[in-house]
């Protein structure tokens, strides 16, 4: 693992700006192809007025996050809690946060519970939640 | 909305099979770009023994599932909140299903919780979870 695992560590932010190539790339990989995600002529006569990414795809960049924070692929075994709060669109700039809430060991494995936030460039909350991640105490 | 809401209703079934080049799609859609996911031949040295998808991957297939049985995008108000069990690999043929297990309204938003799970073929768990669902109750 790369970080110092104690609580309150703060996790290393990501960044992300969200395009509308990014999104369509999106649609195609998760099969995904919901008009108000993809369709600006469609979504710009909705309520949301344009498109909006989905929501899985702000998830990924908080998996990534997590990832990137302790050295491994986390999303085998992990358990991630999270709440949709307000939708992200193109042009957005996105940053991930975390910090570490707790830490338990058993059983040779290191459960560490994490809480997250992705916020806007207006610092409006996008995705608000909690993951726990395993990690071999061995690592 | 299409369902009956109702507790107890069955959410109708995703079936997805996994392949490669659908994980490097979402690795250039995602960013994460971990060889786990898209060298073979590094994947196939580790204890896992080949390539996996992105855990992110699988949640999108349930997102797809929620989003098909509601008639809307339900990522941009929802919560979710699951585990992953166990990693899903090219080749597997993945069912995501799930169940109402509660209907509250409150506010004219008429508040879903359900069950989820997608497993392989082998039937074995990949995720479990569970989401809740926010619906304006005019629809």
């Amino acid at each position: 693992m790369k970080l110092p695992i104690l609580e309150g560590t703060a996790l290393p932010e990501l960044v992300r700006r969200v395009t509308q190539p990014d999104i369509h790339k999106y649609a195609e990989a998760s099969g995904d192809y919901n008009p108000i995600h993809i369709d600006e002529q469609f979504a710009a006569a909705t309520p949301l007025g344009g498109t909006i990414a989905h929501g899985m795809l702000v998830l990924a960049y908080m998996s990534e996050m997590l990832s990137a924070a302790f050295g491994e692929p986390w999303d085998s075994t992990g358990r991630l809690s999270i709440r949709f709060r307000s939708p992200a669109r193109p042009g957005d700039t996105l940053t991930v946060s975390g910090q570490v809430e707790s830490v338990a060991e058993e059983n040779a494995i290191v459960c560490v519970t994490c809480s997250l936030s992705c916020c806007n460039q207006a610092g409006e909350v996008v995705v608000s939640g909690e993951a726990r991640v395993r990690i071999p105490a061995s690592l």
